[in-house]
């Protein structure tokens, strides 16, 4: 399956901050049909550093999504049944518009004027790109990390619009522990001084920092047992008393560099605030009052070994969702991948979604085009 | 109890490298009297980044000492019966010979020209101070984190020198993971260009790569919990648009600029290789062998919610002290405070210590002295 990423452009989007971006763009893909009723619509949501690309083999560098082994014939998200959109996020720098977008009135990347963004903002721009394939609700919107926190944000914004929600590895809140680990990485890439304020675009760009704050990232992804069985104390040069020389350090310098040529550290900086910001209970009196305005029903996956994002917060969100009498199925897979784990455990991951969808799309009412049937 | 940092000075210092350090100096505080016998001596080790001042009020700047709630009379090293000595380590920044020190044959800081160095050559510097007090056996070895990784090596290096050792929330070798975290220190370190390559004691010093570094660190020592009692998600600032706001942020930021002022870069990157390379099983078959060449009593004690220095890596040491015969009590202190619970928690170690020590010392043979009486 080759594919290719699209554009789509939209004049306007209202902004939480008051501000309003003009002429946004979104870097989207689909894979499979829409229906005639337009009742099979799986949006897919990317984490942190995802983007458009979540399945296929991309036509411009050959590379597989990001979710690949999840989503396309046959798979969890089964594109002989579903039609499946994932879109790059807003502030992200996977085509959709972000800090290192040219701003229409300048003719200059936005840098430091991009404006203060929310989780909500990225799903406003998610329902006007669904808005504009004339889907009026969702059989599903689905991630892991950040996904999950979106999918939470559309039920909360859009409670009807949805008609299932698969939240992963994700939480309704960051602990103050999230906030702390994201802090870490803004603040290697500002004390980086090719940082420049944000308005880096002309010279080299904060790459040190950038690095720095992707290692960071790279070992809450992980778990310690999993870094245990995948570099253990194994040295890349023999002699003891050369530093430097751990197999996981290598890794982790490796990992850095190669973020840099992917991403961009105003985006880094820009979601990352947007996910510690976000707070699903924020203007409700409850959690429960919050995502629990709706008829969706509910999937909600955690791992064992997630320390980043701990079951404990999942169950939270479960909870809340039973407190209200909704429809809520929750598992936490056994897995050593700790974070990862949503990329990588497929088996389990796949069973359980498959047949919630499938009984989601069972329990869709009928169609108005069969209703006079 | 006003103290004073005195400093030891040694011809030379023989190094696992390879190298001979010349004209070493040790910072080093004492508490309590010396028996005439020279058979109440305890060595307190200090974590990564603790220094001389383990107790008492400091003579220069008023402060108490980083476990003074645990070192004076009536206390769990109880100075009314132990002498208890305290240095600055190999490589550190707090007095002893390091990065930042001059060299004697160039008249210049060491900066980039300093040896690697060994948690091995730490102790055998400790070694020739006790030496130096006539001491051929220390009542016992004390330490949390890093001291704890030197109180072992003690055992390996010198096992007939300590009748005893309290390893406290440490480990026999670090983990990947342990390695990862700080490698990232490192890379935030050598990422900020005033670093220069370590030859920047001229220059501006590479204060910000430092702040993140030891940001990181800050994370590791608390636990999820204790973040979230201390934090949650506190703001600042009312407004819920605008970024860095949150108390955990501020708080990180300011513990890692205080560092800055009184901890060199170097001596991080110096220190934490030292950590890194610890192996206490290195030239042994197995860890039992390493340090079950004793008779040596022990008591190591870890903390529940400890993650940087997890209880299964201190269980693991007990197993292989225990498979030796060795005379081994291990207590899992619960606690909330993560790796920082070893300077926090007083109560329940102090009550562990104080009759472990009491028991080490009636189990001594009779000295030389008392021996013809």
């Amino acid at each position: 399956m080759i594919v290719r990423t699209q554009t789509a452009q939209f004049e306007e989007l209202p902004l939480d901050c008051g501000e309003t971006l003009r002429a946004v763009e979104v870097a989207y893909e689909t894979y499979g049909a829409l229906d005639a009723d337009k009742s099979n619509a799986v949006v897919v949501l990317h984490a942190f550093s995802g983007d458009a690309h979540a399945a296929g083999i991309s036509e411009e560098d050959g590379k597989p999504g990001w979710w690949d082994n999840m989503i396309g014939p046959g798979k969890a998200f089964d594109t002989n049944r579903y039609f499946v959109i994932c879109s790059n996020c807003l502030g992200g720098c996977g085509g959709t518009t972000g800090p290192s977008s040219i701003r229409p009135d300048t003719g200059r990347p936005y840098g430091s004027s991009f404006p203060y963004v929310t989780i909500a903002d990225m799903v406003r721009l998610q329902k006007q790109l669904t808005d504009s394939f004339g889907i009026e609700r969702l059989l599903s919107v689905a991630g892991g990390s950040m996904g999950a926190i979106q999918a939470l944000q559309w039920v909360v914004d859009y409670p009807e619009a949805v008609a299932s929600a698969i939240p992963i590895a994700g939480t309704h809140r960051h602990s103050a522990q999230q906030i702390a680990f994201n802090e870490v990485g803004r603040q290697a890439i500002m004390a980086d001084p090719d940082w420049e304020n944000g308005d880096y675009y002309e010279g080299a760009g904060p790459s040190r920092g950038l690095a720095v704050a992707r290692m960071v990232g790279h070992i809450t992804y992980m778990s310690d047992d999993s870094m245990r069985e995948k570099f253990g104390r194994r040295r890349r040069e023999p002699e003891p008393h050369s530093s430097g020389a751990f197999e996981v350090e290598s890794y982790l310098r490796y990992r850095g560099g190669q973020f840099v040529s992917r991403f961009d550290a105003n985006s880094y900086l820009v979601i990352t605030r947007a996910m510690d910001s976000f707070d699903a209970t924020q203007g409700f009196s409850s959690i429960g009052e919050a995502i629990g305005r709706t008829e969706a029903r509910f999937l909600v996956l955690s791992f064992t070994s997630d320390w980043l994002y701990p079951s404990y917060q999942s169950q939270e969100t479960v909870r809340a969702l039973r407190s209200r009498n909704l429809d809520v199925a929750y598992v936490e897979i056994p897995s050593n991948y700790g974070h990862d784990a949503f990329l990588i455990e497929v088996g389990e991951q796949t069973e359980l979604i498959k047949s919630f969808l499938e009984n989601t799309y069972k329990r869709l009412p009928l169609p108005a085009s069969q209703m006079g049937a």
